[in-house]
């Protein structure tokens, strides 16, 4: 690794291995469930491991220096956003990404098509790539598997993300199968393009395929097997968490899994709540990002050990106790349900702070725990245990109202 | 003391000497500029000194621990709005504001007058007090010198303040005479109510009178004479900073100035400008409040040495260097103007956190170096040099855009 931990000055360090390089430990297994570390030149990754989405360049509501204290080891940009403002250009004068928001660890990037295709009226697909309609503006704009690695590259993020089709759910068989083909060409068109130029900014990155297919067992075969052919440094799952049934989505897990090399990370887009998180962690799945534990937080909702809450319900007018009696976060350690519960009612900022503190934490504990269980060889009777209490609210919260 | 920096947590602990007790030192004078040390049971605060504004129990998008980190030592809460959400029995019930909001340091709580003065053709003044209608809800309420200070009671502020009538600005000198008269009364009843009473926990609560009288040196004088005459623990300067010239204001200032006494400290009420603190403390004043460095951060509006900057001004979009280069804040030390603005454009949440952070440590810097320079009795050089800098920004500013 050519520096861990803190930003590299070294701009145009040409590697000698690809640009793309990453590196994948699978620690232990206990059952399908994995503890593992990633390597990236601005740090590791233990795995099990939940990245905070940071949309345009901050994760919402909470401060870099936060996300390093609750333990976030990576954290998510996106392209189409970051694309569309500040713009490639800007980061890339203000010297990528990392410096750009003063993070210092790693940073993926997705490829920006979820945001794309989910435009609806506002873009067009041919094999070339998607004509869009900025959602700021609405001028136009055409994503290329080539230009959305080269907007990657711009950025200088840790992990890069192919261009995807990402269908809605239901998606009809055939289109299904026509769209993943595309997603197929264009996913060997951003490894092409990958492995042209050198790092920007004298750090690899990395690049992961996304097997998509829909809910069709099939079509998720085909598609994660052809993009092990042409070989990435990690797997994402894709076209998930898109209102599909949770069993459902866990039995395409499966198919996935089944089919997806050990020996690389697998990240499965979008998911999910904490309950979907173990259960997907317990079918081999190693990395995940999901809006949940941020937006949730600005709403009001936390999460807690023993389920879900919510503030703005009255019975929490009173309630004089912290958030979550056994985190150790900022917010739970110093501020009770009646005072958070008070500041949602006023409309203070400093509420979306302290729930956005709280939640993110939770989610990155959960994962540590998910984590140490696995490596001590007890992962089922924790995550047994652990979905019991996740659905022990009910009971808890109406008890400890005052 | 019975203790200071954490919060008391003897309830019920009656003081021998009177429970509006408060000890104020001055430890020099350059002029008559001061440099003094307010002592309370949550700890000492040195003066000149900015209070940030925590209206409903929050300082506007900035953390607890932040404002211990940029050196607040003492913070605003607002009675008229606490009183109405969550409620004063509410946090009685919790303890009082400080463990309400876990605030261990001290809190000055206003009295309400100037928000229910504000609410316009939403109250009714007579003699026995103020009657008003909610501006949550239209519920009618009616505050009275004995229950503004009971309320505060409730709320356990180590500073409380007397009922008072606000006056706009202009305001007829009749009108003004008859409201100062009947201000003089309520203040009278509000000393009286604040002897009956044992404080609720355990700490001591001062109480400080208000002048008013508008721009009438002649009703300001005699406002401070009869306040002085009642005798308050401090004294507060209001009804300034409504509107008039600040030519004005400096002078209804040095009016007031030469009426009260050295012996107590001075509080300029909702002032102001870093320009109008400077010229208020080399006119005698102690103590500010304002929530210009709060709301203009919210603004994007950056108050620097070198005068203040709106981010989102173009040619701020490819400025890498930080919003204040002398500035040691979080904000400051590791992001730039071009991603603050860019935080700003993309309405993120995290713009309001940094523009605060960085404009209250402003504030607070800006009142320890004038006490620096009390205390090294170079005060009037300082302030002509620091009153240039701030002049200074249409160039600066221009030369740092990239």
């Amino acid at each position: 690794m050519a520096s861990t931990g803190f930003l590299c000055e070294v701009v145009g360090h040409v590697r000698s291995e690809s640009w793309t390089y990453l590196k994948f430990t699978l620690v232990t297994s206990d059952g399908r469930a994995r503890a593992g570390i990633v390597e990236t030149d601005h740090g590791s990754i233990e795995t099990p491991a939940f990245m905070p989405v940071g949309t345009q360049g901050s994760v919402k509501a909470i401060e870099q220096r936060e996300l390093v204290e609750i333990g976030a080891q990576i954290i998510l940009g996106n392209t189409y956003h970051l694309y569309l403002r500040p713009g490639a250009d800007l980061i890339q004068a203000g010297g990528g990404l990392h410096r750009f928001i003063n993070w210092t660890r790693p940073i993926l990037t997705d490829s920006g098509g979820f945001q794309v295709f989910s435009l609806n009226n506002l873009r067009d697909i041919d094999e070339a790539g998607v004509t869009f309609k900025s959602h700021l503006d609405g001028s136009s704009h055409v994503f290329t598997p080539e230009s959305v690695v080269q907007i990657q590259r711009q950025l200088g993020s840790d992990i890069m993300m192919v261009l995807d089709e990402c269908a809605p759910f239901p998606c009809d068989l055939e289109y299904m199968q026509r769209s993943n083909a595309r997603t197929l060409r264009w996913a060997e068109r951003c490894k092409v393009a990958a492995e042209k130029p050198g790092p920007l900014y004298g750090h690899s990155q990395a690049l992961f395929g996304i097997v998509q297919g829909s809910v069709y067992p099939e079509i998720r075969t085909q598609s994660a097997e052809a993009l092990i052919r042409l070989g990435f440094d990690g797997y994402a799952i894709g076209g998930l968490a898109v209102g599909e049934p949770a069993e459902l989505m866990y039995r395409i897990v499966d198919v996935c899994e089944n089919v997806l090399p050990t020996d690389k990370p697998r990240y499965l887009m979008g998911v999910g709540t904490p309950e979907n998180l173990i259960e997907a962690v317990s079918r081999g799945m190693d990395m995940f990002d999901c809006v949940l534990p941020t937006r949730n937080g600005r709403n009001a909702n936390l999460f807690t050990r023993t389920g879900d809450i919510n503030l703005r319900n009255a019975k929490y007018k009173a309630d004089f106790t912290p958030p979550d009696g056994e985190c150790d976060c900022y917010t739970c350690t110093n501020f009770t349900r009646a005072y958070l519960r008070h500041l949602f009612q006023a409309k203070e900022i400093l509420g979306l702070q302290l729930a956005t503190i709280h939640n993110l934490a939770f989610y990155l504990w959960l994962m540590r725990e998910a984590r140490g269980a696995i490596l001590a060889r007890r992962f089922p009777a924790w995550k047994n245990e652990a979905l019991q209490r996740l659905n022990s609210k009910k009971e808890d919260t109406e008890t400890v109202s005052t």
